[in-house]
């Protein structure tokens, strides 16, 4: 593990070490790396690029921020105006997040993507085959030459092992502390498809650092609309059931790419059925692998909670229960502060705009150490509650918190959140310096 | 400035000393006091008592959280019963919310108006003539008996001087730093009419201290109906404008009473429109300067900041983008740390999801030292900001934060928040014990 964190200028904390792979197999047919550009003025990786010599399907799932940031606009354009078809990159630079830079700031991502496809020989007909993103500070103009030059480099530095994917992510990272990579395997009639996916966001969705970006990346043959389907499906189970601190970001961008190199039958949601089904199981696996690294990386967090919310009169009402409760500063604190105290859980589901019937409602405390679940209340009822107990379970690291809304309708939701400590204070008090 | 300080065990700080009156002119009619209960455990005043010998018109706004204190059940149902009018007093219990306690907790709330209206020998018909508040841990039972001994103490030590209205305000704070106490007075037609409002709240909204606590007491003659639609509307205008950490209790309430002992002809929405415009503008003002109290208060708070948004869609749009950027994690933090990062501002209107345009928006700190604007951001383009100059605007403990959205609409708002501090995630990490 030490090789790992000589890899990086950055010092990785010694509890996050468990998060980073140390081998991986990756989509067949691309290459990817990545360089510093010196726009992270510690000199760490700032631009990085993955290509497929053969072309790509792909698929995007963007910010509802009305503040968009340059990327976002222009990405989405070109999806939509090549029917999320004939891509084969995807550039990203960090540090800067090229957003509220106006039309000097468009005119800056065109650049770049255009730089990109010349600079990779891509035979463009009209529209750029290549995608990029942007994160770091906002309001600032992209430094183009240092891009240019990095771009010249990364061109001549792509390959297709661990380390060039591992360095692939550290190059989009901002207050992240460890890079967020994950690769997945599975075989279909001696067909062999995988999967990687990279991520960077610590305080989740937030301005200036542009969280959250995600790639993910597959060799499979995913038909293109199948593609983004998938993609906007997996992002709701996934990227949309995590927070860090609630701020949602003007650069938050999903991408994803299918070079169809794995060989095989065309996956799409009208065909073979139990193959797209294995399909759609190992991608959601691994979006909400992704997303939970985020969590643990949460700016400042000690604590990594899951919620589970069931028996909400549907699945969006138990997604909001879950986001109100995550979004909770009373709540994060309390956790935080391993206190117990139920009520403030109870509290913002009660005013997170849902049904709820008081006295059916329902309130557990699941140890991640395997012991006996902690009932607080019940059908309303509050629990005479043993507090030494209570404590014990809130010194775990990972708590799960159980909520039964006990209405017909059978929604339900995971969701996954951090503590809000006195560290997020400081790196957010301080962001910019 | 001394002799407060020593009035109350709790220690007050310095910086606070300025928001606690010394001497007041007080609604006609009113006696008010306080006692220990021995409910909260520092022997600080926990109950307090307002009574009027007169029969008041009542008015009450209350929490829209799901989950209601069994007072906020009660209240919002004798004032529908009796029309707003035939109340006499209100009765504050803090330390204990009375909050998710079941029937038990119903009958509780019951008996202590109950017991109220037999110990001031209320003349009650079917339904009490007492209101009742609670503020303190949720999930836990009323001990009834402390609060019982308390009321027989209480109703023999009420009066109407300075001393026992602060002492009022005393008794209804929990993680407050100072009481919440203003009162105003103005003529017309030779009559002077009076109000008084006490606040509690310091964590803003928050489901253990069950914070937020209002009344706002007037010896004018108000109309029934023209009380309730005064209140409704006033705490649209404050109360409703403020926010320190976003989170909304399960026994927020704000009650009103009036009895009309200053005399003068009934104050109407349909009769004298000079007076009645007199009287509104004094209660609004009221209402206004007690929310900034809470702000002032807020847990943790090193900075009061003002948001003025103008040139929204409309006045609702113009309340949910300040709502939105009073609610940022990211942007209380920055203010705390004196960051002019205010992408983080722009970003939190951004999904505040309301309509705007990047292009038209605009963003400046006003220095609340009379020194000149610093813009930000003009027409959606950032400006080259002199950050020794941001520095020095945001070392002020007040800030002004303006947005022009720049739409046709004229929505605007007014809103007031406070930053995010260390301290706040310490007192909220330990609230309990």
């Amino acid at each position: 593990m030490l090789r790992l964190t000589r890899l990086y200028s950055m010092t990785i904390p010694k509890d996050k070490l468990k998060y980073i792979p140390t081998n991986g197999t990756y989509p067949k047919g691309f290459k990817v790396g990545s360089v510093s550009c010196q726009v992270k003025k510690n000199g760490n990786p700032d631009l990085s690029l993955i290509y497929s010599s053969y072309n790509c399907n792909a698929a995007g799932v963007f910010t509802t921020n009305k503040f968009k940031a340059a990327p976002v606009i222009i990405d989405r354009d070109n999806l939509q105006s090549k029917l999320n078809q004939n891509f084969n990159s995807i550039i990203i630079n960090s540090g800067c997040a090229n957003a509220v830079t106006g039309n000097g700031g468009l005119n800056d991502a065109r650049e770049i993507i255009n730089y990109t496809d010349k600079k990779l020989g891509n035979n463009v007909e009209s529209i750029s085959n290549t995608l990029t993103m942007s994160t770091g500070v906002i309001g600032q103009r992209l430094q183009m030459d240092k891009i240019k030059n990095g771009i010249d480099q990364i061109v001549t530095q792509l390959d297709s092992n661990h380390e060039h994917w591992l360095n692939c992510a550290k190059g989009i990272m901002t207050t992240d502390t460890f890079p967020k990579l994950i690769s997945k395997s599975f075989q279909y009639n001696n067909i062999t498809y995988n999967i990687a996916g990279l991520v960077k966001g610590a305080g989740m969705i937030c301005p200036n650092m542009a969280t959250l970006l995600g790639l993910i990346i597959t060799d499979a043959p995913i038909e293109h609309q199948t593609l983004q389907n998938l993609l906007t499906n997996s992002v709701n189970k996934s990227f949309n059931c995590i927070s860090v601190d609630g701020d949602m970001s003007t650069n938050d961008t999903i991408l994803s790419l299918s070079n169809g190199q794995s060989g095989g039958e065309i996956i799409t949601e009208n065909g073979n059925l139990e193959l797209y089904e294995l399909f759609e199981k190992n991608y959601n696996e691994l979006a909400i692998e992704l997303a939970k690294l985020v969590v643990r990386d949460g700016e400042g967090a000690t604590k990594f909670i899951t919620i589970n919310i069931k028996n909400a009169k549907n699945d969006l009402e138990a997604q909001k229960a879950a986001n109100s409760i995550s979004n909770s500063a009373l709540v994060k604190t309390a956790m935080f502060g391993k206190d117990a105290n139920w009520g403030r859980i109870l509290c913002a589901i009660g005013y997170s705009n849902i049904e709820v019937n008081p006295s059916t409602t329902n309130v557990s405390f699941i140890p991640t150490d395997g012991s006996k679940e902690l009932k607080l209340l019940v059908n309303g009822e509050p629990q005479i509650v043993d507090e030494t107990r209570a404590s014990e379970i809130l010194e775990l690291p990972d708590l799960q918190i159980d909520i039964d809304l006990g209405l017909p309708g059978d929604g339900q939701c995971q969701f996954w959140t951090c503590d809000l400590s006195h560290d997020y204070v400081t790196i957010n008090g301080d962001y910019r310096s």
